[in-house]
């Protein structure tokens, strides 16, 4: 080794030690006769310094340094004068007695701060300059540890992991495939996987019992601050079990990681059906930190010659406590909020209830305090709350509530990154109906069993049919999400067709699955989680580009290794491709 | 869970529990009013029984159940009264009250034993039933096993795991790339990276310091037996070290599995350099279960009017220990083996030390009694012995005296998979020629540093660099290499150049690295093992395929899910692909 010990690792208890150290050149001070060198590695900073009379020669040398030189430095470990609590090596500094340049460097184009000046995109053509920055580091530290303690829960839990192939078959139900084009079998292609669905499966049918994974998917989407074209999933699934012993196993994993990158424990997570979550909060994936539940004013607010009212399929309110004194600024700014196109709304109406009790709201000329008190007790609200309403189309509605929950949340700073509430989503419709395509799609995926006792509406109303599907949520993040499966040939044979596949095509795209299941499938079902994205939340971070070593922008773009690019003719003609 | 245990965990001490199982039927066997269920599932086998006269209509419903089918049963447990020894559950049996058919089964196209009847293609065709089978899901168990120690191992040592990107640039230095048009970015196209070699240099001069990462990695090859298109990596890389720390860190890894997954403990691994591999054993991966090593007889065996030996630019021996018994049909046999168009031996000349100290060979027409003595001492024979020896040019007889000790050595039960001799060889040469592109190619890559002391061949005699890198050779199979690579840019600059590249192509597919050693890149190495290769060692076989869940054919063809495929034209013109 080239060095003794690491930055991070020398205490008081090694005074007087020859050391050999080896890092990076964080800074350098110079206080008249006396110069400090910052050496910094990933276990952290150790102090140097250099006494111009004690050695006037390698304190010249020292002054000739500059920043991100990487150096060997041999010396003594020494008590610090002013010592500094911050660092765990802040108690000692080493005096050094020789310097080895083992590398320069050019001025770095940011610093290599927490604080850095280095703008998004200089820092991705840098990446490797800014993974150097102990934020960055941090976080694909995390990401390791985090990965560990999955790996440790599910090894406990008698799961092996089974690496799935990357060079598969294109099934192009859902998003876009990346395709390969293949060599040795000219005229066809390889896919990337979307994720090791089928293969998991198979894996079940095998009888592999309990199967995890972390593993990269690949999805060729149009993307956005949180999605990457290629991402990792913990993927899991599970033989002989029913919804229930699945959300238990992967309730104890994720209180496991909690457990032990935190030391956050959980009582049982809160578990709410995909209808009451679009009911109450108008999401599939509710932030729970927080209440303001939704509050319907159907029956109260109709009737007082308010047309918007009148007209609208449903009005919808929520209790934002505390909140009376909001000023007409800052409700002008939540009325600009909801009426953006990407919410859409009309307006927002308000009441707020008083201190002193007396009703206000932007309606007056409609409801008298009388017919306001109606919405108050509808709202269960008290002194000082604000009542915010929207109305119209119910769906649209809800999802404008939605946004106007969490921005209200915002403002009240309720969205503390520090405090997490998982919880699970069930009970998801089976189907939803594309409009464009005029046709079932699968609201998970294909594989999806629905529950028994809907299986009748199959024929009849297929969107009322819930699927045995979960989401887990944490802090309005979607988690993981999965689903009993079909093991079936034949109700995976009518799934496909109620999905508009051809007897043909079904049998083309997922013969390989639907011939297994002739051949002893097992009961089974799964589960995978976002491992960028549960990262990220542990993080506190909102996009999960902070947690991937070397992402790609929103062009798909690898800026610094400048990827994708031309390839040659010669490359192309081996391949059969113009 | 629709179970209450597995179908390996039971006991005498359960002896009158009540029982849930689920499995799938190996066996029904029925003898008269008796009947009997082999259960199976992952961890193990439980005997059900079925007494007709205890319950007719479960025994009639039993005998109706089909091989594979998936079964829930529930009973009591009870003792045997014919135990077997070689289960683990093979004290009790369960006596069944209620069968629940989970699924049914077609009859298998072959049969769920380790010796099973179904021939190679069958079973890839149906890798989901092949995988049932005992044989093949322990390989994926100690796979699994493998994995986690070697994660442990390295977690233990600070190396933090980093996931690299898949979609990467094309730099199709070495063997071809598999490419992927990109959508967003018409015209470009991203490669699969052949390793992560340049991101986790890129780590080090971020200052990750100890990165590994078990990853797929891809080459576009012509495939053998033991090559796949995809295959896993244990990929390392470590800062501020020199080779002898990377081979000492490795060394415990390796160790540190055989420890754990075979009880085998290891004294300090041998090391040979190249060129004493090359001389002694005639191959950069020797296997070193048996010595049998080369004798030179350039000294002894010309002048005896013998012109092939006269004309030989070498003379190589081995001593085949006890081997002079063998047949005259043996000795041809070894002679044809040779003679092999993928050998290419014009013959072989053999000389017996019979155990009355005579001496008989196949060149006694030149060679007499004594003449043959100077083999012998050469040799260093005893009675008993065979010297075998072929000659020609030398690199040639070398490659060709590498087979025939092989095979020499399978023939004496020599390769015995359950010894294992590990071995380093160190000191690989940094280039060789090629005559086809009348250029010099990295032996190992681009990125590996010369020996400091040969720097100065350069210019002068690029041939005799040795490089910093080394191999790490298991019973005769490469199993991992490495190397200290190039941290300076102007070296790795001068390292293009002497492999062909213009200081253009250089900068276009390498620039990112090369513009990273600028800024403090700290000196580093690393090595990579091949996962499946390891796998396949530990479980005693020579193919790979047997410890991968889903391989391909040797067209690079997934045989079950049938790709690659043909795509759609509409698939193509997103893509701008023709």
């Amino acid at each position: 080794m080239l060095r003794t010990n690491t930055c991070g690792e020398l205490r008081i208890t090694d005074t007087g030690k020859e050391v050999v150290l080896c890092g990076w050149l964080q800074r350098f001070r110079d206080i008249g006769t006396i110069g400090f060198i910052d050496l910094r590695d990933r276990y952290g900073i150790t102090q140097l310094s250099f006494d111009q009379n004690r050695n006037k020669e390698i304190f010249e040398a020292a002054k000739k340094l500059g920043r991100e030189y990487v150096l060997q430095i041999k010396g003594i470990v020494a008590e610090r004068t002013s010592k500094n609590e911050k660092l765990l090596t802040g108690d000692i500094e080493v005096i050094v007695n020789e310097i080895n340049v083992l590398n320069q460097s050019k001025t770095p184009p940011f610093t290599i701060e927490n604080e850095t000046d280095g703008g998004d995109e200089l820092r991705m053509k840098y990446r490797y300059i800014d993974l150097r920055r102990e934020i960055v580091r941090k976080n694909l530290e995390l990401r390791h540890t985090i990965s560990k303690f999955a790996r440790q829960y599910l090894d406990s839990q008698n799961f092996i992991e089974i690496e799935t192939p990357v060079l598969i078959k294109s099934t192009p139900e859902g998003a876009r495939d990346f395709i390969v084009p293949s060599r040795l079998n000219q005229g066809e292609w390889y896919a990337l996987p979307q994720s090791p669905q089928t293969f998991k499966q198979l894996l079940m049918v095998s009888g592999f019992d309990r199967y995890y994974q972390i593993v990269k998917c690949f999805r060729d989407e149009d993307l956005r601050a949180d999605r990457q074209p290629e991402f990792t999933q913990i993927d899991c699934e599970m033989s002989f079990v029913e919804q229930e012993d699945i959300l238990n196993t992967f309730e104890g994993m994720i209180k496991n990681i909690f457990k032990n990158v935190k030391n956050l424990s959980f009582e049982k997570f809160i578990r709410i059906t995909y209808e009451d979550a679009m009911k109450n909060y108008g999401s599939d994936k509710p932030d729970m930190r927080f209440e303001m539940k939704f509050v319907y004013l159907d029956n109260v607010a109709r009737g007082f010659g308010f047309n918007i009212f009148d007209d609208a399929e449903t009005i919808i309110a929520i209790n934002v406590k505390g909140a009376s004194n909001y000023t007409r600024k800052q409700l002008d700014e939540l009325t600009e909020y909801v009426k953006r196109p990407q919410i859409g709304a009309k307006g927002l109406i308000y009441c707020r209830v008083n201190e002193d009790g007396t009703l206000k709201s932007s309606v007056d000329k409609f409801y008298n305090e009388e017919a306001l008190k109606l919405w108050v007790k509808e709202c269960n609200s008290e002194k000082n709350d604000l009542i915010l309403v929207l109305s119209g189309d119910l769906n649209i509605t809800r999802k404008q509530m939605n946004e106007l929950r969490l921005e209200v949340a915002k403002m009240l700073g309720l969205r503390n990154p520090e405090k997490f509430v998982p919880l699970w989503v069930t009970d998801f419709p089976l189907l939803e109906f594309d409009e464009d395509s005029n046709r079932w799609h699968a609201m998970h995926h294909p594989f999806t069993s629905p529950k028994i006792e809907d299986i009748e509406l199959l024929k009849t109303n297929p969107g009322k049919i819930r699927a045995n599907a979960y989401d887990l949520v944490i802090n309005g993040v979607e988690i993981g999400g999965g689903s009993i499966r079909i093991h079936d040939r034949f109700l995976q044979q009518q799934m496909f067709s109620l999905l508009g596949f051809t007897e043909e095509q079904a049998q083309y795209q997922f013969g390989f699955l639907m011939n297994a299941f002739e051949y002893g499938a097992p009961p089974h079902g799964g589960i995978a989680f976002g491992f960028d994205r549960l990262c990220s939340l542990f993080g506190g971070s909102e996009t999960i580009r902070d947690f991937i070593a070397f992402p790609k922008n929103n062009n798909g773009r690898d800026v610094m290794i400048d990827a994708p690019s031309e390839i040659s003719t010669e490359q192309k003609k081996e391949l059969g491709i113009k």
